[in-house]
């Protein structure tokens, strides 16, 4: 009960994973349980937020920039601490009540894997506890 | 094993949901297990914090307000992704372990329901799981 | 099935706990399921990030002090407002899933426990949950 999922990201943005979800819950046949969707990445995460106007998203990844920039003083060798901190803030997992057989999300709610340093190959995981 | 609340919501706050959540763990004769509760809304989350004064959730909201302001770049036409992004920093959801059928916080620790555009009626979920 | 660890923490820093997380899950004998790491102080939190350069936990420190400082408009009379904030931006908790008796980590990922307001003897619990 372990789903995998690939994904090519663009430079940075959130990408709607909610389908890719469903579809993982789809193949079981568990009414009622959690459902976790993780991201084994360092450089981005999984949140939850609107998914009606697209706008929102694009607001989130400018103001993510803007307040996370990268900073002069950090150390990583490799560049990208802003991305491994809004790795961090944004976290790297979420859970969602399976109810009835379907993620309860609310009515704007969309799942998000949001992408800081790429692009790249990144993949995701949906596990889903029965209960 | 899910437990809906309501709630009415001020402009901007934190609301202390923490008995909200012993009414849900109550009503079941669960000793082990954990407690997702879970906001179903965009512009509202849930976090852990300090219950015992009051003023660190007033702290708490002047810093938010401070550091993810509306920026003039925002372009989502309800004007709101200030409130969009709160959510994501502070999460749709928080999960707690239940011991002995009490949930284990610390001492000083309260759930709070975090509005960050009110005021508005929200509700929110508890979902228990056994194990 | 709670596993209960202690730890001497610095003024502020990143702790990796990952080994201690595997520990708890060696004493178990589930091949299935996911794993809660919680933190039951106020001041402190709980978030996955890289494992292989500790200039990143460097990085992500010095960040959080420079994008969270300490504000004179804060009120809360024991003045480590800041470290409250850190804490419910990062978390009071995080999800691992396990597969095949062990933690499904990413390559680079490593699980940290930040402290913000040390030194301190702090505690954080292993919970595990079989499905």
């Amino acid at each position: 009960m372990i789903y995998t999922f690939n994904l090519q990201t663009p430079n940075e943005g959130f990408i709607d994973i909610t389908n890719k979800v469903k579809e993982a819950l789809e193949k079981n046949l568990i009414a009622e349980g959690i459902c976790i969707i993780y991201c084994p990445h360092t450089t981005a995460g999984i949140t939850i937020n609107e998914n009606a106007d697209p706008d929102v998203t694009k607001d989130l990844i400018f103001a993510l920039k803007d307040i996370f920039p990268d900073k002069k003083e950090f150390v990583h060798m490799e560049g990208n601490s802003a991305a491994h901190l809004k790795a961090s803030m944004i976290g790297s997992s979420a859970t969602v009540i399976i109810s009835e057989g379907n993620l309860l999300l609310g009515t704007w709610q969309g799942i998000y894997f949001c992408e800081f340093d790429g692009p790249r190959s990144r993949k995701f995981f949906v596990k889903i506890i029965k209960g």
